[in-house]
């Protein structure tokens, strides 16, 4: 998918939200356990009721792997569902995948290819060359860490390396490589006010924004800091939408809470 | 798997040598691609080979997952394989991962409960909360990346914080974490004189380091600055030892490899 066709999308949908699909065993209505495959049961019916409220979905690969090869079989059975018969989604594998060269290769291939997602999320502690080859494939979409929403931010990302954080000598140094327009970035929600920061060095780049919600943070704030010409923000939510309910009407649920951002969110598109 | 038995096994063999199972069907002999799980097959050869030479193996998962499902049951009956004929080895799941911390969980359960291996390498740029999920798993080691062999490794690792390099930085930091008797350390093999400084930060931790032949590092480097008094050092050999030849003679070759490497090792071992 092009980066044109993600902004007409979101002008279309009114709604820049991502829905995750961190789906725990543990969490999902005890009636779906009954299904031959209980994960992909529930992001169909997920899928189902609220496609029209969202641009994208997330799958976290960590949930799928958990199970082995089952877990693995649902991830493959949820994104061939969703190219299938919501071509228009755009799809993030969040695998936060990073390696050095020939092995990044793998990866990509592994998700963009084998899997046929439309982005991957990826780390860059390995540098340049762990993330080039993502950059490589023809509109996918390279999702680098640059500011998360956890506690752990602080331990490396926020620290100074002459007068700037970590994570913006990560977001500058990676406007120099190669195919560099395929990259987004994930940057918490938690610490709204770094986006006048980000925006600085990017102003025009796709953020991927966990931490709306469940994480503490706003999306007013998020807007106000973070939105560019193009919107240019993608707000994830995963479990205050997919675990609104854990009865026969979790689907139904789950789309009122979308609804609900989703009517936020129509405000800031003009 | 305990450090102490891990120590005991190097003593015995007279090795401290790391097998990267870094498998691509396009290298391996062709006359395996009729079997009906390649991978596997090449993976049961290779081991059978050189399991008396090495004290561990390190798949990494990238080379499995390019290949959808089909490469995860291939990366599942590997492990089985080491584990049920060989538990004596040290099992790496090279698999670089890392996510805030419930999401953390769910990744190590599935490598060290579902997949059942003895450890896993993961990123530190997420902190603290990404990683100290792992290390509460009893007997199960955390392989996390401090400076690795890649070009890349300069973007960021090397820059520096304050008056330390990041990787140092990193080091330092994750000491402090609960259950860090658990750590390891990634370290590449490129840039020997690093080890000297790393061993003031860490002087007994294992330090598994890539990139000794074809990153072209020296192993009498790394042994003269990285040895600790328990060995402290894995190293890791993939392409050398498991592509030396790619006819019949394949896994005797590698064998050959192997025991070359082992044979320099042994007069490093008290």
């Amino acid at each position: 998918m092009t980066t044109k066709e993600l902004v007409a999308q979101i002008q279309k949908k009114k709604s820049f939200l991502c829905i995750g699909l961190d789906v725990d065993l543990d969490k999902i209505p005890s009636h779906l356990l009954k299904e031959e495959d209980p994960i992909f049961a529930f992001n169909k019916a997920i899928i189902d009721a609220t496609h029209h409220l969202c641009v994208s979905y997330k799958p976290n690969t960590a949930f799928y792997e958990a199970y082995g090869l089952k877990g693995w079989k649902s991830l493959e059975k949820t994104i061939h569902y969703l190219n299938e018969n919501y071509p228009e989604i755009f799809t993030i594998a969040d695998a936060k995948r990073g390696d050095i060269g020939n092995t990044s290769t793998m990866y990509a291939k592994a998700f963009f290819e084998d899997l046929a997602f439309d982005s991957v999320t990826v780390a860059p502690y390995m540098g340049k060359d762990s993330v080039e080859p993502f950059l490589t494939f023809k509109d996918k979409h390279t999702i680098m860490l640059a500011l998360t929403s956890n506690e752990g931010a602080f331990d490396f990302q926020t620290k100074k390396i002459d007068d700037n954080e970590l994570y913006k000598h990560v977001l500058e140094t990676s406007k120099s490589w190669k195919n560099s327009e395929n990259l987004m970035y994930v940057v918490g929600a938690t610490k709204a006010e770094y986006f006048t920061e980000i925006r600085k060095i990017v102003p025009n780049s796709f953020l991927l924004v966990p931490g709306v919600g469940a994480q503490g943070g706003n999306l007013q704030d998020v807007c106000k800091y973070g939105l560019s010409e193009n919107v240019g923000l993608l707000i994830n939510s995963s479990r205050g939408i997919i675990y609104a309910s854990n009865g026969n009407d979790f689907a139904e649920k789950a789309a009122k809470k979308a609804l609900k951002i989703q009517q936020q969110m129509k405000n800031y598109i003009k």
